[in-house]
């Protein structure tokens, strides 16, 4: 393990951290708001931290796929960890693990909340400053901030391949162009590019430029935190529409716009994955409506609020403009089956990735051939190339321990009680990065009454979803510590 | 397709079956009930169909992997449609469709009943022989009937492996001995001995012979139907641990009271399934007990309760003595864990069998090994031996499939409204053939309230459950039917 190196990336990153933590503060002081203490801790906390471990000599540049995960996991918990200080210091979530968990929820793109009003301020009193630097962690947190630390410093080998993989969502993750430091700009710029787009659509429909910024931070990465009570309720059908279809676009492999981009239209639309992704978002909403076609005024409303509430699941978003925890019983199936599926790899979106359902679904097939034709050769497709063993074999893995993950967490979970329905879908909406669930986690309601040991495994798995399962459990594995290996 | 070797299997199983019904037949003679014509009616059917069937001149009696499997799923489809019969005659069951569910989660020992006293007798009403009739297709489907069929007939060729392979519960189907027709005639000695040491014991504590007998049926099938509308909750505590220890030892693999048999007992307790099973089977008492000791008189009083229901949904059994439905979340959690994992493969148990448990493990400790150590060679053991690159598969296959079933069929379920979890836990709790679930399908309940059309989904469940998913998905295959494959 060089773990020199490994704390060497974490140093520049936490400084990357502390040099963003500069943008809330100054809407504190544009807003003349009282906050800058909140985040000049922080700020100082970090350079402190990150500084050394940023200016270690190293002899020694090489990376393995052992440092890739240990960085990423690290990487992601300390960032949690210096992030909630300024909830914690300004008094807004007063209680450290309350707001460890939000920021964790905030940076994995989650969007579960704490804030009841009761333990902590209620959600309309928050300060601007601090609301910004919420939302912002979604921001964030959507394209990786190792991705961005890759964007815009220089000096890594190849071997730094590595650590873009283990935070990338998604089965395979390639690089769009031979050079990983342009990749990763093309990626922010697109991200960029499309925040931006959302903004000036929002402020277009007449919301206020801060919230249509918030907002889209949020929704760029599929996050789900909201400013208001009722998350986007109280909004236009306008502003509504804007955001469920931005919701969806988030929700899209980024890849395919560099396609678009660089003028491979038909290559992109012809994305297995990206067809699989529509199906389900059209069959979904069409089924939905269908099922709470009596509790609407008309087939209109009903597509409206079934299509929001789709995009904003199966993106992994979280926004809500129902209580859908009140819908019938098919409409809440779908939306945990689509909580399951998630959006598609390489997006900034959470779940399981439509991409790894399309490789299940596949192998699957191949697997019942094989088994009526023992002796004949039967190969996998996906995306035209044949899958390689690995990657199917990768995705099993992947597969079999999000399942003992979500079956061990509820049991974890109900040892405090509460309902089965109600920690069976926070397992899910945590570990998908959703945020609302269903029952007691349901959009009408919060995370705030669970206790800081069901907290904190909840945290466990937001991290444990956001970065694909194998960082956190490498963790714990032995032999990631084992000297001279 | 050898179509024709299919057919005349298919016949000889339903003259068999004609066969066993002539033991409710004769508990109605012994009884003095008019129910004769209940049962010789779907006799004379049975002989009707079978003996064309069973009489059909084969020149190629070869069996392949697809016939293995297309017989199987043909057979315990016909078995329940005519076992049905009675119920329906003998206006016990008077709907077809329910009386079919009912036969169906017997035959799959489910032990989930539509009973319910208003669109059918009441439990206690139903006569002897009708109720002789409904534990012992519990006795008949634990072991398998094809086993038996295969146990009592000459004249098989070594392709009828496949036969019993694809009734045979678990990941991997070994012979004890050479010859096939011998390992079944092992296997169903060992059953009829323990299921007559039980029918003793319980006759020992004061139980009459007819209900210890039918309840040892439901036992030794890990069935669950009782004949009381309680279970087997009014039963002394002496019968209670009787039978809790029965449910443990039908949950085990009987290869291993096979190895005991001839000498070999230090290999049958160094098994790592048994280990295994008896680890979860201890740890969940404990757990469910101290959870439940609040709302029991003393700890022995809670280790009881707990015990016998860890031993009955662990075996997949499904008799209660207490509505767990009313314990807390924790103990519920721990029931739903214990319905997915299972019994022991090789045993008349259902779930995913804790067999494919250890091995999903430990292949995802290999594959984490892998992942660290992309260029070393790591392979997995299981039971001393290597595990073999299509075993691993095979179960992994299984396991996407098995989630995959269980999601739609809650979403399918819920088409028809209930609630969720009860939808969930009601496909559990046929696909892994245990009974009861949670809420409105809980201990205290039925499955009467359903519609037809999710008690026509339920029953298809169970078969997938006990046939282990691969012949009944097979069946839907179009490569299946291809010609000339």
């Amino acid at each position: 393990m060089n773990i020199k190196m490994v704390f060497s990336i974490l140093g520049r990153t936490l400084l990357i951290e502390a040099g963003l933590l500069f943008l809330p503060l100054l809407v504190g002081i544009i807003y003349g708001e009282n906050t800058w203490a909140s985040f000049l801790i922080p700020i100082g906390g970090l350079i402190a931290v990150g500084l050394p471990l940023a200016l270690l000599k190293l002899k020694d540049r090489s990376i393995h796929v052992k440092e890739g995960f240990v960085t990423v996991a690290f990487v992601w918990i300390l960032m949690s960890l210096f992030g909630a200080l300024p909830f914690a210091i300004s008094g807004a979530i007063p209680d450290y693990i309350d707001a460890v968990f939000e920021t964790v929820s905030g940076f994995t793109t989650t969007g579960a909340t704490i804030i009841d009003g009761i333990n902590t301020m209620a959600l309309e009193e928050i300060s601007r400053s601090l609301q910004f630097w919420r939302l912002f962690t979604h921001w964030i947190g959507g394209m990786g901030v190792l991705v961005f630390v890759l964007a815009i410093l220089p000096g890594y080998n190849s071997g730094i391949m590595h650590v873009f993989r283990a935070e990338s969502p998604g089965p395979s993750v390639g690089k769009l162009v031979s050079k990983l430091t342009r990749t990763a700009r093309i990626l922010y710029g697109i991200y960029i590019l499309m925040t931006a787009l959302e903004a000036i659509m929002l402020i277009c429909g007449g919301m206020s430029v801060y919230e249509s910024v918030v907002h889209s931070f949020s929704t760029a990465g599929t996050g789900g935190f909201g400013i208001k009570g009722d998350s986007i309720a109280s909004y236009s059908v306008y502003h509504q529409m804007v955001i469920a279809v931005f919701m969806f676009l988030f929700g899209i492999n980024f890849n395919l716009y560099y396609l678009i981009l660089i003028g491979h239209f038909k290559k992109a639309i012809k994305s297995e994955e990206f067809i699989a992704y529509i199906v389900m978002v059209v069959g979904a909403t069409l089924a939905i409506a269908l099922n709470i076609l009596s509790l609407c005024a008309n087939f209109g409303d009903a597509i409206r609020l079934s299509f929001f509430q789709v995009t904003s699941i199966s993106s992994t978003t979280g926004f809500s403009t129902a209580d859908f925890d009140t819908w019938p019983a098919l409409s809440k199936a779908i939306l945990v089956a689509l909580m399951i599926i998630g959006a598609c790899g390489g997006s900034t979106g959470g779940g399981m990735k439509v991409s790894r359902i399309v490789i299940l679904f596949k192998s699957g097939i191949s697997d019942i051939r094989r088994m009526l034709h023992p002796h004949s050769v039967v190969s996998t497709k996906v995306e035209g190339d044949v899958l390689s063993k690995e990657t199917e074999r990768n995705v099993h893995t992947y597969f079999i321990l999000w399942a003992a993950i979500v079956l061990g967490c509820t049991v974890l979970l109900s040892i405090d009680c509460n309902d089965l329905l109600t920690n069976f879908t926070a397992t899910l909406a945590c570990i998908g990065n959703i945020g609302p669930g269903l029952n007691f986690v349901g959009p009408a309601c919060n995370f705030g009454f669970y206790s800081p040991y069901c907290k904190l495994l909840l945290s466990f798995v937001m991290l444990v979803g956001r970065l694909e399962i194998f960082p956190m459990i490498l963790m714990f594995a032995p032999r990631t510590w084992k000297k001279g290996s």
